[in-house]
């Protein structure tokens, strides 16, 4: 399983750290999983040309974090079929509700599965939930981490 | 394509007008869903029972709407390892903002995917976006539906 | 009076902190309670039987205390037609306003009777006020309190 | 069971509408109340002479309701020992917001019950669940009225 | 000018640094207070008499500043007709806004003049504007004032 | 008494309905005012002129509505000394509450009193207030006013 | 004055109402536009483009209307080096709240300059004050509408 | 290029930190600009004149700074036909939704544009895509700005 299943993207580098709990939990559940960096508003046509080849590069779900007026989950849901996780970073002034609106109002027509602000971690067991589907080995070890939870 | 994919579960039957369009748009794709109404504070057993055995049941991915402290998203989410769509419902007095945040805000080891207040439609749309996977032939009028509306 | 009259339940490890001062109040107040850590979204089973036992357990109120989208007030109250108290826990992001809307806003039919933001103190003493009816030294004891606070 | 358990108080005769609800609920189990329209503002004497004599007058437990800056639930419970259930008002502004956090955000020392925004029918429930200990019929309905909800 | 033209209370003890700018403010312009701390909430008698004598105490104004379920202000413009300026405390988890509410919605029939969350300089100001009327020496130093600070 | 003791300016014509009980409440109390339409933006030189001279009128106090950034009061506040009192006016878009921080989260050195969203009725009443220190008639009616407020 | 000099987009066709005095605005400043409506979401390879050439197709300015999870106007900037004005939508759910802070709150290197919620006519005017610095015909309107706004 | 193009105007000294890198991206863009810190509310007349001879003294576009009840960028903008551009200060208790709300909710006729929160760098862009029309340096080195930004 080394084929990346899950691309992941953050607007900026400032996202990283909140971020870095996604990571280490798709480590620990064996998915594969690429990385950029790159923001809808001063690099969009990387990002437009990441999410437009992301079905044909093999990728099964996106993650996209970003904060403030937090386009980039949207921007790249406009480019793919493949489901779009949006994570809403905190923010300093407004706690993360400017990023949450952001990215959960989407209009009809172009959903973002937004989870928590700052929900890192969810975002990556959402995507191991969803790729869990075509990947029975990722759903086993979904069911085992439910079960470790339920007795901790 | 007769097995439904998608569960569909609403916390009151006052939710079922705002939650036909997220009917109307599986029905275009040819998605096949069961629905039942069942609030999570008023019938917990039958939610939970629900929820439970919704992936022996053959069910991929969950619709979970509900209103005001809406628990349902998250209480289905604690009963499966499919994946959970909540869908926030307006209400009266918030305008959904109470809905949105009850439904948004998972604690980390659950998560849910909210789509916007009434986003019934994208609720839908992520759904197939989340079969996809593993169902080409519904990916593939998602591609198509994104085509015409890039053309309309 | 030993058996304990108000079951405590605390949605995280790290609701303790805040909760201390519920678990002071009560024990100046003499009143007996018992504590158990669960979350309603990682351990729903736990949390539906330790709710639905609460009664013939021989409970008369419970404190229920979570952040975020905070079910755990909600799941506790479907499951018992004991009076349950909501403590919203104040959050890193939005203040804990998500906590309060997530307890508070119930739908007709299951309530919950939610104190302030990190009301800890406060949830105690509308525990004594509930219990007080059958049991009079509590109610006493309430009675002291008040008349101190008028004249602090 | 003719002596009122529960003593309603409301800010204004424009909440009148928005109780009903309460009034219908306790009707149904069985629960004597009384009920004024007093306001902590335009009359406090009135409101706490009533508010200091409802315990000897035999009421077990208070429900309250108001509008705006709400202070009439605080200013009630400033003056018993009784257990006071505060009903936040929705209003054509903001939404209730602030009625709700006039009712809930309560200083330490002096709890108030907040439910829901306009929350009537469960401040009827809420109050029956806390006149239960002492009165084992009313208990007994509310566990009939919660299995009936649970196979509605 | 011995005798207190300003009467100042406030909810709590903590709310005496916040406050502090009030009293230097007060004191800079040469007018004469007197402070008391008394919750509506915890002391609602001694706020009562307090607020009721204060007219026939030769009070002109005063200034009631208090947090979170902010009643102070309305509790006591309940008791007077004098002036009434509310001054709404920063809370720890939303910044005040609860305050604010609590403070400045205040019903038809009894105003209170709120300032700014933590407006503690511009309270006494205002003050100071509403005894100048009948003071000319205070109404001229609030000229001097004004003119001080445009040529800052 | 037909001297103007009361200046009332509106930010707009729209200003005129909400504020209509301002106008009968000062009526009713016998309180002589004058009236503008001025808007602090389109107008300026004409607000600063109106309020630059409104002491030397022989105006006691001013009430100024406005709605959305209404910076009305803040800028009548920063040319004179007589007390100011803000009205906020209810928005369609976000129910007043921008109306109610634009006016009553004044900078440190020129307070305005701010009373609720829509409080036409107060604002006549805290005037009533404050010019009833020189004018024992008003203050008188006030009284009356209040006392029948408590019996109605 | 044929060339189109202020570029109008539109999320949505249900933004044309709201958008109207926009253009009613420009037609009597005598600026001359184009207008088309594309979705950042839906459409966004026609978005780009449209973007991408405005400055080459001779235009100075571009106002971009978007509601709930607006995108549209800093995808557009994202495309430009033109001055991009932000008008949010008014959303029946949380009143515009949720578009004002989607295109308000842009990162750092990519500016929109924002207008109030619905804002039309007010965008129509920053435009003209825009291209007022090369076209001292359109400047001269906006001085006569001005002194006209002063003396209405 | 000594002439200022761009006029900077503080609404206080606490404001000069957070505007910092306004400064800094003007003299990187190699855009002359005056500076002065003066209140709306504290400096009525001193801001006034500021602003009326703006366009006279050559200016092509104004900055204004100011949190709270921000009514500075108004002010200014209801002095002068040239675009001003308004940047509402983080505020310690609100997180600068006043300053936001009361600078973006312009009523009709005297637009501000407002960038983000503490936005002090995308105003200094914003004015330089305003000036870039009549400066083709300006906007030759906001392009190259442009796609450094999309390499980074």
């Amino acid at each position: 399983m080394e084929q990346p299943l899950v691309g992941i993207i953050l607007g900026s580098t400032s996202d990283e750290d909140a971020m870095a709990p996604c990571l280490g939990e798709l480590d620990g559940l064996g998915i594969p999983y690429d990385l950029i960096v790159a923001s809808a508003h001063r690099a969009p046509a990387k990002v437009a040309a990441w999410a437009h080849s992301a079905e044909e590069r093999g990728l099964e779900v996106i993650i996209a974090a970003a904060g403030k007026a937090a386009a980039l989950p949207g921007v790249v849901a406009a480019q793919t079929v493949l489901p779009v996780i949006g994570v809403p970073m905190k923010t300093s002034d407004l706690g993360g509700l400017d990023s949450l609106l952001s990215i959960v109002q989407m209009p009809p027509g172009v959903p973002v599965a937004s989870v928590a602000i700052n929900g890192a971690r969810n975002a990556a067991l959402l995507a191991a939930q969803i790729v869990g589907a075509a990947h029975p080995e990722v759903r086993a070890r979904m069911r085992r981490l439910k079960e470790e939870m339920a007795r901790a």
